[in-house]
């Protein structure tokens, strides 16, 4: 087999961990595997050189920032070298643009366009493992770039499309993708196996084990992504293709996040263009909505002009900002008030298997009410569904719908 | 004028030292010049990066310690730019390898081998600052390279030469080349100028300013270099070629070096071959040999053989396992005994005058007996003479020189 590892920066965040992951590589190629590693900048590292950087410059060039950024996982790979040799084994390290990572030239978040891995492929035909920078490549003007943060999970996944690797193995801090935050509810269980959509739809609602793009990127070109970890040496979670072997609950998972705030704009005018208008504003800020709702307009009279409320949910950073934008484009917008609110939490359900099954929502919504949760706002997809209650009853609502779900038993 | 300036690592310890060295970069932009800056890595960072290395692996790969050591560098061109950017001007940074510095493939001591500056051309030409990371290159494999200590300066000599620079100024902690140690003697004197031979004798007898590749380089090449202080505004020392304009004194500089031991063998069979074999077994341990000495066969009986006695001096560091070496071939070599000393120094005299003058060597024993210090070895070169002593005499001897050719006056 021809093994991706891609392992954190938690992972590699001393010489001690360095030397764990370094063990597991060369155990992995005494199996009789072919093993590229992946490696993060040491746990802080990253941070240290961009504080760094801004101590230079407050607002520091994208460019010249990714030159001194992209160190932290050079240094990274030749640690992680010079460990294996100790251990008497063969191996070779590549930089982002000596493993053929190229990149848009959007630095900082430059996205992988191309690879070339032909010296990896050298270097593995000569039964050495290669140990390659993530987060980092070059553009085609010859520069440095950085892939954003979780950058290295998109490289391991970018370098098992191109090596075409059998499995792509995420080394992180926790065991695998769970049915909902452990911290939260003890009866959270690991999941074996979980669809590329669904974990799409769990790390962008929190639980941040693995960088969206990547996941994304794993689905397109079907790459078999195992989330592990480091220190372990149980197996962890599977993500594949939605197939018949997986678990046939309509529920996968249940997460919460407290880090969005709602505005609410009172009784604008339900006119064409006034949702663009608002959202437009936010939008020139850059500032990422989430959930949307406009109510259904309540001035039956004809002879007025119609109203509605006009909400939506934004990052709690951005939140002071954009009630200031709202606030000062009131009168334009023509809403009467704009209300704020910081104590809510967004609570919810994913699985593909809602797809086929009717009863979801209706058991969702039963299941705080009995709890005495109101909601305030609802927002579905095709895989998912979010609801917005008081803060408060956010752990309240995650544990009363794992149980509600009985996401605690495996149902196969 | 096309300026390079080269910025050693005490001169960018600290981001306000970086500040300092941009304002002065940019102040040479502004007179009108291009300019090309070279740095090396933050005081210290190297030598921690190594640390880091060996603790990873007691004798590290050079290809990986390489990988590790370039980020110093990486990150000083970064601070810089950003720093230059703060002050609201238009900079540029490049690594080596984007800097077109190709060099051959033996790492930690590599040799620029090629020069592609076009990039650097490019961004002159829109009026941008350059800003280059010394001490590296990339070799034909695409492999980084670094150039071994003092490896900036091989950069910014051959950035001078590759671009046709009009001077090459190496900024540094001192403000430039003196007669002798400014602690020995407080009369010593800073030269306006020296030639590239007298500057390659006193760099490689202690006056650490300047590696001696990099003056060597110049030299070949006819760079106009100028060694001055990173903090002042003074002008240095220019290392030019030896031209009618220079000094007129036959003896320009008094050097003493104390890091050396002195091993003698003595009544060594004066066969052929003898001192290939003698020197042979301290080179195959990679020990370096600065003077060496073989007198004249003492035995004048032509029944016996005739022998001689072999000294020869090498670093202190060195010295310990060279006498055991030397200990343990003396039967084999026939040696009678072997005696080491590391109480020794050596002065030097340097000067291109010499060549034209008379009786230097003549008033530099004079002196030395005047003060009734004893010379136990003695070597010459065109510009050079050498005189081992008694440690403790070192620095009265330099004193006594330094007045002797009374180099505290500038002769034109």
């Amino acid at each position: 087999m021809r093994v991706i590892q891609k392992y954190g920066g938690s992972s590699v965040a001393t010489l001690e961990l360095i030397r764990g992951v370094a063990k597991r590589a060369i155990a992995t190629k005494n199996e009789g595997h072919e093993v590229v590693v992946v490696l993060s900048a040491m746990k802080g590292e990253t941070d240290r050189l961009i504080e760094l950087a801004k101590k230079a410059h407050p607002n520091p060039e994208p460019r010249e920032l990714d030159n001194i950024v992209a160190t932290g996982e050079q240094v990274s790979i030749g640690l992680f070298a010079l460990v294996c040799q100790g251990f008497g084994e063969k191996v070779k390290s590549f930089l982002g643009f000596q493993a053929g990572v190229k990149t848009d030239d959007h630095h900082g978040r430059a996205r992988i366009t191309d690879l070339d891995p032909s010296r990896i492929r050298t270097e593995l035909a000569k039964g050495r493992i290669v140990a390659v920078a993530g987060f980092q490549g070059i553009d085609r003007h010859g520069d440095l770039t950085t892939l954003g943060r979780g950058g290295s999970d998109a490289t391991a996944v970018a370098l098992a499309i191109g090596l075409k690797a059998d499995i792509c193995e995420i080394y992180t801090d926790v065991d695998g993708i769970y049915t909902t935050d452990p911290h939260i509810c003890e009866k959270a269980r690991k999941m074996e196996r979980i669809s590329y959509e669904e974990m799409l739809e769990l790390a962008s609602l929190g639980a941040k084990v693995m960088e969206i793009r990547s996941v994304e990127l794993g689905m397109n070109y079907g790459v078999a992504i195992h989330v592990r970890h480091a220190h372990s040496q149980a197996t962890g979670t599977l993500i594949l293709k939605e197939d018949s072997d997986m678990e046939k609950t309509p529920v996968r998972g249940v997460t919460l996040s407290v880090n969005e705030a709602r505005i609410t704009l009172l009784k604008v005018p339900d006119l064409p263009g006034v949702a663009s208008r608002i959202l437009g504003l936010v939008a020139k800020a850059g500032i990422v909505v989430d959930m949307i709702i406009q109510n259904r307009s309540y001035n039956d009279n004809p002879e007025t002009e119609k109203m509605t409320d006009f909400s939506f949910t934004v990052p709690l950073n951005d939140y002071a900002q954009t009630l200031e934008l709202m606030e000062a484009a009131a009168q334009e917008i023509g809403a009467e008030r704009i209300v704020g609110d910081e104590d809510i939490a967004k609570v919810s359900l994913v699985g593909v298997g809602m797809r086929n099954h009717a009863g979801v929502a209706a058991l969702m919504f039963q299941t705080l009410a009995k709890e005495s949760i109101n909601i305030s706002m609802i927002s579905t997809s095709e895989i998912k569904i979010s609801c917005v209650i008081e803060k408060k009853y956010g752990e309240l609502a995650v544990r009363a719908l794992h149980d509600s779900f009985e996401l605690d038993k495996a149902q196969k």
